[in-house]
């Protein structure tokens, strides 16, 4: 056992591809409600697509400097039981430690935040269910270890230390300029259909105010930047600052993603109009 | 800052249309617990369908007699980062506070709650986050101003009286008798499929137990006046008086509006049998 | 009033098949809040299929063991408003009471908790909410009388006395030998496709590593035994032993279910390979 840490925290930022079909989420709520009990925690979000990694690491990055501090689990985990590292990651000198698989999924959080100034492996059984199978890791290892924390136990009884520059990084794609052209990706659709795109407002600041999107197969349409969706009128294409402060292709009250025919991951083009 | 209202608020009910699937909803709580620890926010529902304020006032309506006292957040906001403005409104002499946008979606619930005691518009950006993009105002408008009540602070602060009677009305549409007939319309279709009309018992008495529903493109069929769901035989139609006292298209076990073909916003005639 | 029970319960774990797009879901944690503050409530899941008696009552069965100590509230209710009893069931030695609806969905929780030590149906009409219809028994009686427990309030305050002995069972299919092949049933498909089937490891211990999985109009294929989804191959048939410890017929990052075609209640064979 190290020296105490700062105050026990009191809440569970918790994310994951669980879905709430299932009992999945209420279980491993359950878990932490009986070994830290009185714990508030918050659901960021279930609905990652199931396995998707990235789309949870980006999720996990948009939310983190709102989330409050405490304890941050984050479950996408395809490799469940394998060789896969489960960690803990301490941030922010101490305001938040970062639980979950250690696949890339918490790698953009933890830079955002500063960077990892401890982390562990969550090797330590005598703080994890036991099982009849390893297929639920978020029921019998995670969760007991946010628990743990919760109830002013710490990190380091959760396993050994491992070097936070061996945890496996996160990809997130930065744009480029290409024969004139910034070449962007989808980011993200959201439930309204904004595609958010990996460029700010200053990435085409010399493209002016009205310019050409292309994406597709040579698909082109000329998008507005604007400050509201209802700015915009009726089917004209926006790119709106979105509340992250990234330019996202957007229709007043329709979805844009869906009308471009455009997803997460998808090249789209930004070109000075012709 | 006005004199020091009555005990800081404990509870914040809230409703959107943000869904679940991004992480809109669990900002706007962390937001919230980050200003006022210890609040307890209870999910009215967040699948409202998107933009639709309708629906949003009507779900918020049936629920508001029920909610525990306190803020209530209320979210669907096209035109959000336009000139419409960020309310709060207060009702049931300080027991509630509604927070929301001014476009009629808090206006239902504010008249079934006896109507504002007074009202603000959320203007003081003392108490909201700074910024990149106006599209998010719950979590930089509306998500501090409810932890700003939660944490004990005065209504007052948040911005400028505003006279509650020039708020957005709601609109909520009458049944009107029209030859004899009753003219009603679905107000909502539940998850089973029950489609309540926006008449009660009361509005078809004389019409007797066994009537005839006409709707679409001059359907008809008879429905039986009934207590419960389990009161209907196997594909028998039922006018059953559902838990708001509203009565509702039923069938047993299976959902009335996918059978009947109808949807929220459809004009359905009740009719002596022929 | 029979003598004080133990101290009052803080959690309701809630599980249902109410869906998230309506109010159902807040409305009942409205009333269990307002009438006693400060409880802490769990959502299981609200996602059981529509009047699903059987999936409900197999997911609670699933989360009971971790649910935390303190009031389960389960409601699946097709036969609501009729004469289906409304029931409050103590087990474990009053770390739990169980209410819900006497259908069924409650008992094979109960009987992995070791029975019910005692039983009452919700009949105290002082402690139920009036109500304009009968048709939403989870806000009007069971939110009710949840809340009168987490206040402190005695079991036998709800209602009379009822012979656990006569409460429905539940029925959880058992699987069979049958010419030497083992007849199992999908219990359950998951967000992910695992289909979990009603036999343990133990169950097919004879089979071997590798076992020919027959359903449908005659399909078969080979699935080999494995401890985690990442240890098969891509398109590899597992049978991994979930987090229940039973087999679930499983395939890396893809759904077995949907590529096999089966789904909860089906039948499937277990044989020797040939």
């Amino acid at each position: 056992m190290d020296a105490p840490g700062p105050a026990p925290y009191s809440t569970v930022s918790f994310l994951s591809d669980f879905g709430l079909a299932d009992e999945f989420v209420g279980v491993v709520k359950s878990v932490i409600h009986g070994r830290a009990p009185g714990t508030t925690i918050v659901d960021l979000t279930h609905e990652v697509p199931p396995h998707d990694v990235r789309a949870g690491g980006l999720t996990l990055a948009r939310a983190i400097q709102y989330v409050a501090e405490g304890v941050v689990l984050a479950v996408v985990d395809p490799g469940v039981g394998t060789e896969r590292r489960a960690v803990g990651v301490e941030v922010a000198e101490g305001r938040a430690v970062l639980i979950g698989p250690d696949n890339g999924l918490l790698a953009p959080a933890v830079s955002l935040t500063g960077g990892a100034d401890r982390a562990v492996a969550l090797t330590n059984p005598d703080l994890q269910l036991p099982a009849p199978g390893a297929t639920f890791a978020a029921r019998d290892v995670f969760a007991p270890a946010a628990a743990h924390l919760c109830a002013g136990g710490a990190l380091d009884d959760l396993g050994e230390r491992i070097d936070p520059a061996g945890l496996v990084p996160g990809m997130l794609p930065l744009p480029r300029v290409e024969d004139g052209e910034v070449v962007c990706e989808v980011l993200w659709v959201d439930r309204f259909g904004n595609a958010q795109l990996n460029v700010g407002p200053e990435d085409v600041e010399e493209l002016g105010d009205s310019l050409s999107v292309r994406w597709g197969d040579g698909e082109v349409r000329t998008a507005r930047r604007a400050g509201a969706y209802g700015e915009l009128g009726t089917g004209e294409l926006g790119l709106v600052i979105d509340s992250y402060g990234l330019l996202a292709l957007s229709l007043d009250r329709a979805s844009a993603a869906a009308t471009l025919g455009v997803g997460a991951g998808d090249e789209v083009r930004l070109v000075e109009p012709t």
